[in-house]
């Protein structure tokens, strides 16, 4: 559930940019008192996502517009089927409907991919599927909440929600240990710490300086094995960067907790969905 | 050139969705006064966008930052690459990071993907590929910056940038004769009238009633020409709709005038930047 | 129809400017249930215009108020005539008086202008009158909408709808002709491309480049028809700049398209309207 | 001096406004590089009005535009003298041109009309002219500013910067005395307290009930001297609705301390100023 | 009464800070159609204050929810209490809980102690306590509110709602005469000329040349007698700076008009509420 | 280090509230070419906190103001010490006065209570004081910040930075397990899971199901004592609630790891700072 106040505050700044300067066209075609019929309609086979967003859009352009869900979010919908209606006043439909498909487009897409993610996880498998911080400038808690939707798991949400320790951090600490006896001091007890080590060797280091979650960074199949061992019962071990659908089969077998995918939110393709609109009258 | 305001207030919102609450990992483990160097490195064959607003990324955490431009907009960069330069405070650098690479990625993808459409055109073609309106909410501005950078042409910025009348505007006003002889009415002089058409038919109707360009909806390859020669020197006749690279050389000879393509900026894929750091003492 | 969330955040940002710190008049001499009727009143002959953001600013201080609409938009009111009645607590009417008023005052009295240009035109003249982008800031979506009601039509919305090329550009260009081949190249192709011109060498010069409009600059009466034959079926002829009322019949006769005039929204008289309160009862 | 932040905050709403989706029309002519001098001519006689706003638009297109104050706030300009100049990137002048035009050009029309009330007082008058709370949305506080460099003064600047009981306060509250009574003990002890008085009979009540300013509505030449006797020593009378600049002499003559006139914001007609640019090279 | 827009704008830029990413704690363990009942409650003797802004924390989060005022604004309350109480969802209930109390313990802190200084008036007592411009930034309206609420006054708003001349600006205008002319000069004549005094010289001084308000800066108490006699008829008389409860009756018996206490909004410390939820069904 | 455009927007929102409509008085009484020296003064023993909001308030009023730091950030300052001196024009130094200290005696205010519990904790002590999400709406980065610089420890950030299950979660789930269970699936696996217990039973279920941290509520002394022994090596102990600066020793001893406190920011009281002007020449 995303708060109407955060929902609305992110479809305002869309609907300003594309309709800020009214919509001659359908003020010149379509009479003012003409109601009708919108259905979003999927394209293609997809996991549905965003209805509270595309109700957002509507409301936010003619709050007497009614919207009824079709298609739970989550569900699998298959090309042709009505995800959601919007009813009421043709030009108020007509002037959301392209901000109102941007979003939704974008949502589904990544709820969609992140499903793929999941399903090729071994059955029973416990490792989980996470995004990163490499969201769309605007749209985060938009783009997290579609990764749930597809059934995969959020990363931390901002740079104060958790900590990550990079080599960046590292070097400048002065080594492994004391940047995480750094970050144990400032952070909140109730942020976990994690670090990304490229080595065996600095996997102990990270693992006797107490890291909450270590990640192996371009660590050989082998190696993430071994890393998975040491790591047991001590941290969580999680693998990131440019991994593809057929790794994770591998990955899961070798024990990782986690493995965290940027394209989820970075390279989801938009899907194509559509609005057919049925006049009701005038 | 992106008019500063406008860049610093979309910039800004995505720190404050990122940075808001602080950067406890940076600030425990790097020193308040220590400095460095941030390059941004190509990982792969790039056509370069988004300096400006890496640039006011940085600008917005820590005005003393000082930026350099290594590769100028719309060249084409490979595999290591350096973009662009940030130098000064450490912790500026890294708290901006990553709201300033979620930017430039998305950027240089656009840009990017926009460039193989356009080279996908035989030598010496007239017809123009350009963006539509599918883009991310909110960063509109920057995405057509970006299909330009790479090449391709902008379509009309927002619904009241010029007339673009689709089927259901043509069914409220009762026919394309009616909807084209109202749009003209109240649309600015200075607005382009485009209209989608069906058939042939329906294309002759257009052109009658004076539409400046048509667009046209799921013709075959031969209609497709056979529409080009009755508008030719009558209307601009534009292609949409799920145009893949390998239909351009077709669609050229034909004489399409435009070719619009919703994925240059709804599914461009990011492309993969790296900050690299280097400490420059304290 | 401007959408309800482009007009709330226009009345908001004024509402805040006015009651930002409340109402102390108004606390302290009308009792917390008070309820009461508000009628707004002409008080001179007028174009109505601005009943939506009269019942915006009243919902925005408080979504309880009734509002009706009592002469529609456009229609033409007399001293004494009842525009709009709000109906619920005394106190937020009250409140939101002035601020409700400053829009429609403006509103009305620009559509009441753009009505007398209009009918300064001959019948049956098929001469456009237009505003500029000469608006006030922060109100544009607004005073373009009051041009429309009052029957007269808009230019282009943003410097991103058009091509308006002036003489600085066509210097710096180096010259009419490339001026207009750099626009046509770089422009959406559904943007009209309009050039200014200060001769009849130089409408010749745009005709031939392809300009789709041509603004005269400062033409003596025979210049303009000259101008207006050469250009008859080739491009549509504008005439700008300090147009008073008594040339229209003249500049209609000569054949020009369209007139465009600053004054209908930079210069309009504010129209004075009041609200008439009746106590309802507490 | 308005501060800095207030000024930034207005007008970079004007430019997402105008200037948000970019002007192909300056990408496409004028090359990058390309620098220029912009200089603001007055096209008429008129108090100049605006110099930090003009500024501010510039600033926030391009912070390296380097800008000069020609002729002073409040001093008297006749057609040709320059007003300020702004040099630089020739696309940044170009880009903000039409929105600091239209900021300025209407806060000289309001200096300007201003300045002709005051002037048509006569000669050692101790009448103030001021202005009221009919401004435009959202400019309040530039359009006071206005007021003030034209001679003239400020009304009370919103609803709690005192008090201003009007005819529908009064019936509400019971009557003139008891108005004034719960306002007094409501209201801040640094407010002033006026109200709307229609008879001389109200005069006294208000008096007598220890109104600070006393407004006469409506009351005939006769009357309004009588009023302004019986409250001397009492309380400042204001005169508002309505006031022609000949009604001044004699209203002033009369020993009103003040006249309101809300023309000088409302309905200021925009003054004609112009940018000329002259190139600089690239 | 606080319009409803100013209110809805501060309170969604609360929730934004709080509840921006979501809250997974509550999406996690609640039930998606779970609705339930919270009562605010009082934990110790409080003035209740704030309900409308209860009211718009929970109308952000989910307008389905429904909302009842238990207990009066500004009247007394006792441990146990039960202020208001909301319905609907147990989710949005939960997620905007922490927002909503945050408000109402800092606006019910100010009124409870607003109360114990208007309290501590002898009887019949005619002095006014009030508050200063040390509120906390961002809710300046909402805690003037408070201060009214408890049953003391508010100071001027802001800097524009009225003069206060203190010693720097009495030097850099020469002297005490000549500040009070320019300001009388330049402030709106609705605005009161307040200024601060040294010694009962300036304060004659400050008489003489018509000061609407003196405050004294540091009298001793018999000085503030004397200061009283002869600002009589004159000029109120306003005590400010580190008054302490004790010291209200002696400085009440003396005449002072108006003591103003700084601590009402920048010290009053929150009350303790909590939210008791109770289960209603799914 | 708080990033400039997140306190550049929080400060430009409190400058709108007060300085929105110009600050008259030192407009009239303070010359255009004035300059002067403003040194922030402590008038009591203080830790120092909020140096760079100082800065950041009047660089918005006037950036060509000169700012610079005399006492370091959590360096204990005693009546009389100057904090930060202000330079340059005397009006933009008297405009932002107010504001800037509003911010910094309510910052001073809470780093110095935060060092106060801090102080209060026995030599060597590994308890933590940290603070609450009781924070002001609006202002929560900065007290943050003053907390840390007050040497305790920030809890949570956001209601998305972690998951804290409370009574009203664990009914609602069904149960201390099922509720564990439900947030470790959902939340990040960055976040820790925290858990309010009521008993010695409760945290044994709290500590099976795998609880990061646990909180106390309203345990007796010995039961702490207990807790304590229990969780020992499995989670983190939390003490929460109305604790005051005098069982800080005892809470200590007991090895209770956090303890965590509301007042730190909600009832900090302000410090008294103020603003020492000295002319500087015009």
């Amino acid at each position: 559930m995303i708060p109407r106040a955060i929902l609305t505050s992110i479809v305002e700044r869309a609907l300003e940019e594309d309709l800020g300067g009214g919509d001659p066209t359908t003020e010149a075609t379509v009479d003012e008192g003409a109601t009708a019929i919108g259905r979003a309609v999927a394209k293609a086979e997809i996991i549905v996502c965003g209805g509270e967003v595309f109700r957002a859009v509507f409301a936010a352009v003619d709050p007497t517009l009614e919207l009824s869900v079709e298609t739970a979010e989550g569900d699998r919908a298959v090309r042709g089927d009505i995800l959601w209606t919007v009813r009421g006043s043709a030009r108020a439909i007509l002037m959301g409907e392209r901000t109102a498909l941007n979003f939704v487009q974008r949502l589904s897409g990544i709820a969609t991919l992140a499903r793929r993610y999941v399903d090729a996880l071994p059955p029973g498998s416990r490792t989980r599927v996470t995004d990163t911080r490499k969201t769309t400038p605007g749209l985060r808690v938009l783009e997290r909440y579609a990764v749930r939707t597809g059934g995969a798991s959020n990363h931390r949400d901002t740079l104060s929600s958790a900590v990550l320790i990079k080599d960046n951090h590292i070097v400048a600490a002065g080594g492994i240990g004391e940047a995480l006896h750094r970050a144990r001091r400032l952070a909140p007890h109730t942020s976990k710490i994690e670090i990304e080590v490229e080595s065996l060797e600095a996997l102990d280091e990270a693992l006797d300086a107490g890291a909450d979650i270590v990640m192996l960074d371009n660590f050989a199949p082998g190696a993430i094995e071994e890393a998975v061992k040491r790591a047991a019962g001590r941290a969580l071990v999680e693998v990131s960067g440019n991994v593809t659908l057929d790794r994770l089969p591998e990955l899961s077998r070798s024990g990782v907790n986690v493995v965290s995918v940027g394209a989820l939110t970075h390279s989801a393709p938009a899907l194509d969905l559509s609005l057919r609109l049925e006049a009701a009258g005038a």
